[in-house]
């Protein structure tokens, strides 16, 4: 905090604050501190809303999460820089960037790891005082407001430590490619990078949200012959076509057990399925839905609030369950690669959009979000602030 | 049934017959049929005892299970074949083998498949009738009885199809060979086959029965640098240390769960853990005792009266759940490696055998077993009929 003055002004910007537990998000007028050591503010351009955002808001209300400002999915330009930056990785004032929830110390035993993505430092590491929530350089009206997993994408200006932001080329379009920031990795690395989807192979998405959906496209990308989207919305099926399904199950039009469904369209089931609802049914469903002696089934989607089962045999059987975070991508690694395959058309991103709203529109955003659930035909809500149009023209 | 003339004659010999569950077995004369098409008839040398036997006996009552003939982890001496299987593979009167409750038939796409042990043909192929538990060369008293798991060991004769019968070197001890029929492959090969342990790694084995500390054993032909066993019966650790634990920790002497314990001896958790109770409270504990990133917990022991749980983060978090039949081992194939890496000295079995004993003496064998469960000081109980002991000194 001493060393504020020395390395830039704080700026006074718009930000959607969360003050309490469900209730609508507050446009204000809020300060946004310099970079301190090893940290990066950045110029938001662009943001999705993603359900971990809602579920902070409305579910995860843990003591001392209020007030906030959410928001982790975003891309922008960086404003400035703190000391020991341009030290430890290449980045200046005018490149363009995605903000990490998931950091990459590139030091820590995780990171050096190549089976794991799960940096011991940045915010998780909560004593560490790096970014961590309790540790935010926005204030609103004289109170200090919490920053959201490191991110807090939701504001015209953030700071992020340095570990926790991606460099991506300077002619990818940021509203587009800061779905990169969680969702659309989340889905399409648990299949090509966590299940590890085979050529050939066939696999079973549960779950056609944006997350589902990116899982689909991976599955497609890594060669499955055939791919089942399995959503109780049969809406959603074109969509799925879109990134690569082959057959649609709705579980709403079967009276028997969707495994069973599976195991009869597959010769005994799928290769490989991945769970992207956050529901334990549908966990135990998708492993059982796996063929024995090599089936594989990841949890991609989240919940904390109750315990996951199976029988024992099921795995004794031959399964694998397993589980990701980010998609298994180590971030800042992974990020600007997925960056790279969009430009050159191997993954799309275009299509998961519906809406585009300015953040004076948040509320409307969270309510599209929240009445849809994950089985509604809203996929991504877009917040694109005015005033920085201008500035993400002119790097273009 | 009808080709029973052509093919050899009924032999009458002793085989201890399980009548009825949780009764004694009777030690009675029982008639085996010879070998029809495909099957090869053995006289068994020596068998183990294993808790599989008295699951089924005492626990596992299932319609249609009696009466049989248990027994499963033998080793014997080849008497005949049926017609067609020296076309199927090099088996002849007076070889070596193991008969196998897992079947390779080496044509089913389960086989073919590298990743998988799980043969889809065999006895668990039911109506198949290749050695099924309905399909049985014994008969007693007018009666017939059934076979166990393709196999029945208990017994001075059986007859075994041919996709369950591992040819082995005829120099080696059928005395302590027999124990790779179940057991010691169960769980040496969890640790290497199926867990993957790496060199330098760190492992948690939870239970140290005679699978336990195979798996102990695997851990450590692996080149793990940390073995903890863990058991509640403290006489285990000098056993355990024998095949190569390095530290011990007794669940009844700590106030705290044990993954927390785990987590203090080994910075977050162990690389590898094995499961070898079949508990669903010790599989949850020996998930959480993985370290996140890249911790793999592997289920060895066997229950099917309840599910095994866990909260979504635990996998999330990057850890890894799987399970194992028969360690992993393509059995035909892993079972002839496994005799072989004994008589190299590179796995002990010498050391699992508590117990010598003849046949007439298999309900004390039982009983010894019975009483003991998994935590006593009781791994393994022999079974050697003097009447063959004669025939197993020729071969040698």
């Amino acid at each position: 905090v001493s060393n504020e003055d020395c390395f830039g002004t704080v700026i006074k910007c718009k930000a959607a604050v969360a003050w309490e537990p469900n209730k609508p998000l507050v446009i204000e007028e809020i300060e946004v501190a310099p970079p301190q050591a090893n940290e990066i503010r950045i110029k938001m351009v662009a943001t999705g809303v993603c359900h971990t955002d809602l579920y902070h808001l409305f579910e995860g209300m843990h003591e001392g999460g209020f007030p906030v400002v959410l928001g982790h999915e975003g891309a922008g330009i960086v404003e400035s820089v703190g000391p020991g930056v341009t030290e430890y990785q290449t980045v200046f004032a005018g490149n363009t960037v995605i903000p990490l929830f998931l950091s990459q110390c590139k030091e820590c035993r995780f990171c050096k790891n190549p089976k794991s993505n799960h940096c011991e430092k940045g915010w998780i590491a909560d004593r560490q005082g790096e970014m961590s929530p309790a540790e935010s350089r926005f204030t609103c009206k004289g109170k200090k407001l919490l920053q959201f997993v490191g991110t807090s994408t939701f504001s015209e200006y953030t700071v992020v430590n340095q570990m926790a932001v991606a460099k991506i080329d300077p002619a990818a379009p940021l509203d587009k490619v800061c779905l990169l920031g969680c969702g659309i990795c989340t889905g399409f690395g648990a299949a090509v990078n966590v299940a590890q989807v085979e050529p050939g192979s066939t696999c079973a998405v549960f779950g056609l949200g944006a997350v589902g959906l990116a899982a689909v496209m991976g599955c497609h990308f890594a060669g499955a012959k055939k791919i089942i989207a399995v959503d109780i919305n049969p809406e959603k099926f074109e969509m799925a076509k879109v990134f690569g399904a082959t057959d649609f199950v709705n579980p709403k039009d079967r009276s028997k057990p969707i495994s069973e469904v599976i195991a009869e369209m597959t010769n005994g089931g799928v290769d490989f399925s991945l769970e992207c609802v956050g529901s334990v049914g549908v966990m135990r469903s998708a492993l059982e839905s796996c063929v024995k002696g090599w089936g594989v089934s990841v949890i991609v989607g989240w919940t904390d609030l109750c315990d996951f089962a199976a029988r024992p045999i099921q795995l004794i059987a031959g399964r694998t369950w397993k589980g990701a975070l980010f998609g298994g991508f180590k971030s800042r690694d992974g990020v600007p690669q997925m960056v790279q395959s969009y430009m050159d058309k191997k993954v799309k991103l275009d299509e998961f959009i519906t809406h585009n709203m300015p953040l004076a529109q948040v509320n409307d955003a969270i309510e599209l979000m929240k009445n849809g659930k994950w089985y509604i035909y809203i996929l991504y809500v877009y917040i694109i602030e005015d005033l920085q149009t201008e500035l993400y023209k002119d790097k273009h």
